[in-house]
């Protein structure tokens, strides 16, 4: 898959929000970080060509098509990038990767469980021959969270205890706020749940280095019906409203305990109707010998509780995650000057680029995307089951203990 | 049961943590507020006549005795103030109400749901004939608290959406620290849930206006096993650890998903392992036009977010709730300086002092304490039941929406 | 001085906002730490009878008194705690001090330095009959200000090298804001220079362990003129409008930069000015091997920087000071549970009484006072002659400018 | 000096820290801003042949060259952007807008007085032939500064009374950490106070509408001698320390008090010695009806304080600068997905490159630079001169101290 001049061309299916922090991070990478491959911004692919056309020239790629599957047989691209909404995923990765090009999908990996498995089991084929694919769960990238996943790998913390994460955001709470494709359970699977919930189990995945084996699930549609939108583009989430409504087929609020492998206790929410949370993704790791704490708010930060320190002086510590100690920082900025949401996306691109050229599978792998789901999965299905406690059948039993055997 | 000098006579029962707290609002309270009764501090009661001598004297008590049972017979004392453990509690509050004395009950209220039922009885036979009781949830009077429920009763937020809810501690992080009562299933009756777990669902009560109406709940002892206390006694909520161990009997986190009476999901978590955080309860109320949230550990403070502000100055009001606008604080200092622990103890006096001279039902009483027992007592149930869905039975039926029906 | 009993008995003179707050101090201490001699609250002195009665019953004082010179000569009075304005400091405590009684006076020691000038003459021939004197600078008991002085005198932070200092209110930056004695330069001596500047002072001089050597100050009066406060007592600041207005004749914002005995540069900042802040000290104080932070307005946290922690590790720590390793702590609650405002008054009575008992020189010293005194007069000289930089007169010289070493 | 195809050929000479900051900007701004002319990294320009080669190969320039004289000769050049020490610029920039090539010059703008002076009046020659010219203060335009600006201009906070205002770091504060030309006076012009100081300056300048009047000024160098360092390019600011050492002939703290054109008092510090501030630029105005304050440390954060707001609900909102109302915001992602230091590099190029295309003089301009310098100037005149207050020669006679209005 390698061609001779090392360059890495790069074909991106998509291009709203996700295409737009994509194509910075393709643009951007190579200024920064000393690449193995060159990447190449190739060919941009879109459902209308004048809409492609036009993404295409602004955010910087060398051409436009609007056919799919005919860009999977051009011998000038090594990689596709999937921005499409979560139902198509599994057909283009699958394709793509039974194509020969290795394969970056955006999250949710994809709507269904079955999905999800069928594309782990092409990725696993496609990895034999050097071919690699990978999920874009960003924000494993972000310093400060990269650096809580080296703490507690070096048993900074202990062992992990208990974990509680939330995802909460307020772009539905208005309840005039059009719905969308994302409102929308056919298109989107689910709401909250796959939309955002996706990342706090993933982040939970990446920082404990454990997997959510079982949770106890409640979802809930607050806002029942919605405005539709207009059929305007707009940048990121939001809509315009028109003058019809319809039914919000997905939940707009998920909250859910669990246990870990290894039993520990976490609880987790996500939300799009928290008034005044705008992105915040928050992760406290309690351990035996410490915590951790993060909030994507104050993205360039994370609290390190340390136990063992002298008694007078414990606290959190505000590790301002911009020293060249820190994961990806060196490549930047002096001390004191943060980075932004997009800078986790050209890290992506490093990572990915790195995994590719050393012939190495890049994490998380689709095989990691599948627990995601699963886990997703298990939340829906104890949801509709009264909440019972359901495994998420991918790991060893957990243990049992006061109260609950 | 009024006196003609419009004294009130305290005989105070138990003299450890919370007796000094209790012992400070006696006190204080007068200095500060216009009440209509005077407290009298007149007797302290204790198990060991030592202990309660020397109590007495350093808490400020006029004598000390060792027999609850004949300090209700005396008709020198109108108000009984019990602070003993929570396995206590019936015997006493019920022997007191029918003596025709009036009760403040520390919480939690009972260590069973059975206990708790006959309190709320005897407390409603005496309220006929005005004698009063109250539980003692001061948390409620922390100023912030008491302004995030007015501003909640105003309509400030709309329609309460959610409610997110910690209990966050760390003094049984260390697994070296000693059990004690507080871990013995047998005196406690619950660990973090009953203790701790106890405030969050009264404040969810207090700041909401609606109860609980189901869980589904995951218990878990994260610590199996710990040292037992010498009997030596300590300040606060620790001990000397000793040569023998025992188990832990009681959980050490509690985690809960629920809905209130109108059907709006709640997510609520107590534990006692969380490294760094000392007393972080922390409530975060989502409505249908803006949220507020609150934090112990930052007591003075409370955020408002208002989402009819103009677009481009919304965010979160960090209000410090120091002014004489704000409840309680007028009687005490300028604005900017912030009140602490105790003063909630000093203003749950005040409150019920008021409630006992206009012969009016001080809040929250025994039947709101029962409230929250039914809730505790269905997360101890759900727990066993697999985290199914479990009824509080204490309210109408809710509402059943998406993919939970 | 002592007598038989070991009580140490108190006469207050003053009972607006100070004399509360001394009051609670007097009532609090004796039940939470173990004195050396008991407090009796003997007597409260005011000018009018029944303003006086009325306090002594509502403060808890045993009796009211209107003439100070009369309670001087009485036998059962040990200690007189002065709570009037600055302008009477002087006359009240040379008398007592000539009387024999021990003498808390409350900050500003005095309005002008000729004043403070005798009254530490009369404090040292006082002394030498083991007649104490103290001044009422509380914040340097706060728990979280007495650890960061501990920390600077063990050296955790190194060599102190520059000090930042402000202390920000709001309660004049209201134009209709009345004035009060408080903006009037024949009671008060200064505006917000004596008043807070003075306490900004006593903190960098008690926090570092040096003295300001020298200042560039800037004074300024922003609103000059005010409505007269009508003649109804207030609680804290504040004052009700009337109809007349009047000039402000002191400075309602002072800014002076200075350096400490080793040439340490500092800024200082005192304001009434500053819309939202509410009594916002803050403290911040760099040395050659770390820092400290303090802002009153989350008075129950320090922060400390230690730069030989681990690189990546490194970030200011959020020190809970609600430990029993923190100073004065143990003898409240347990961690987490934070204290307020009035809890420093309650710590000077501890230290005052202690020294007594203890026969040694309680701190800080009307010679103490004395320095802070020589501090805001050296401001107020170099204001006037164009902000150029004057000495204090209490310290060996000092480098001036860059490049003088 | 517009061409045939809308293009803007840029030049760009340096490329060490702040070159790599504008090479980003230059990239990234097209793809996010619809600009009215479309730049082109023609050619870089740097003294070694091999390291600007280099430098253009990674950042992205089409060109390397060495000789700056050479590529002003050039018809393919439409701009300059001078990214070299401040020893340079005047020589430069001058020759630069002499050629007809508008210039962007990074700040300091120059090391003297009379360098600034030449620049500007070149400036104001090149401004008649539609050349123009500008300051690259980037820091005006992080979004939450630009919306403090916008809200002062709007009368939001009433009249400006007072600022505080410090840019605090500590790549210094190890005195170990090496010299380097921005310790030289020679080359740098001064230290903390030009590099950084002017930073705070021109924030106060841009924030208020107003510039300063006068100041008070006191500068140090704490450490008076440091290592040398290697002859070893780094990112950002650090070196790597050689065996030699020399002296630091630059202030490492600044500290001055002033006064803005209205009277209105400010404060200002600048230092590189405040271990645990990396990147800390604080900005405090108070005016008569709110506040306003931002910390670069939490760059996507403006606190608003509105004194007209219910007085139970004041305090300082967090307005978390993300909003598509939020000026350049709408340009980037969707709410609470927060921007980096580079951003504000981007917006300066889209803020120059429309403005050139309209023909209107960008800001700031040289000559609002040159009133940065002439405060710079007046610091250190007046630090010279015991402290006394020094007018900075721009602006109309200001009121001086207390009472006098």
């Amino acid at each position: 898959m390698s061609n001779a001049d090392g360059r890495l061309r790069v074909a991106m299916i998509g291009h709203a929000f996700m295409g737009r922090a994509h194509s910075q991070a393709w643009r951007v990478a190579p200024r920064f970080f000393d690449l193995p491959r060159e990447p190449v911004m190739q060919v941009l692919v879109g459902r209308s060509p004048d809409r492609a056309e036009e993404a295409a020239r602004q955010l910087g790629w060398a051409e436009a098509q609007t056919d799919w599957r005919a860009v999977l047989e051009r011998d000038d691209v090594d990689l596709v990038d999937i921005c499409t909404p979560g139902d198509t995923h599994a057909e283009i990765a699958v394709a793509a990767l039974e194509a020969g090009k290795h394969v970056l999908v955006e999250k949710p990996m994809a709507n269904t469980l079955d999905q999800a498995e069928r594309m782990t089991q092409a990725a696993e084929r496609a990895a034999a021959r050097q071919v690699w694919s990978m999920v874009g769960f960003t924000y494993r990238r972000v310093p400060a969270v990269a650096l809580a996943q080296r703490l507690v790998a070096e048993g900074r913390i202990g062992e992990v205890r208990q974990v509680r994460c939330q995802y909460l955001q307020d772009w539905l709470a208005d309840e005039q706020a059009p719905g969308s494709w994302r409102t929308d359970k056919a298109l989107a699977g689910s709401g909250a749940l796959g939309d955002i919930g996706a990342h706090i189990v993933d982040l939970t995945h990446f920082i404990t280095g454990q997997r959510v084996a079982g949770v106890s699930g409640m979802l809930d549609t607050i806002v029942a019906e919605r405005p539709v939108a207009q059929d305007v583009p707009v940048p990121g989430l939001g809509g315009v409203a028109g003058a019809d409504r319809a039914p919000v087929t997905v939940d707009d609020v998920a909250m859910f305990t669990g246990r870990l492998e290894s039993g520990a206790p976490c609880v987790f929410e996500a939300t799009r109707m928290a008034w005044g949370r705008k992105n915040a993704i928050r992760v406290e790791v309690n351990g035996s010998t410490g915590s951790l704490a993060f909030d994507f708010e104050d993205m360039n930060v994370l609290h390190l509780y340390d136990a063992s320190a002298p008694a007078a002086e414990q606290g959190f510590t505000r590790i301002y995650v911009t020293e060249a100690d820190h994961p990806y920082v060196a490549a930047w900025w002096p001390p004191g000057h943060g980075l932004g949401y997009e800078h986790g996306f050209v890290h992506q691109v490093v990572d990915l680029v790195t995994a590719v050229a050393d012939g190495e599978q890049p994490r998380p792998s689709f095989a990691d995307g599948l627990t995601v789901q699963r886990v997703l999965d298990a939340v829906e299905r104890s949801s509709q089951d009264e909440g019972r406690y359901t495994t998420t059948g991918t790991t060893r039993p957990v243990r049992h203990t006061e109260g609950e055997s």
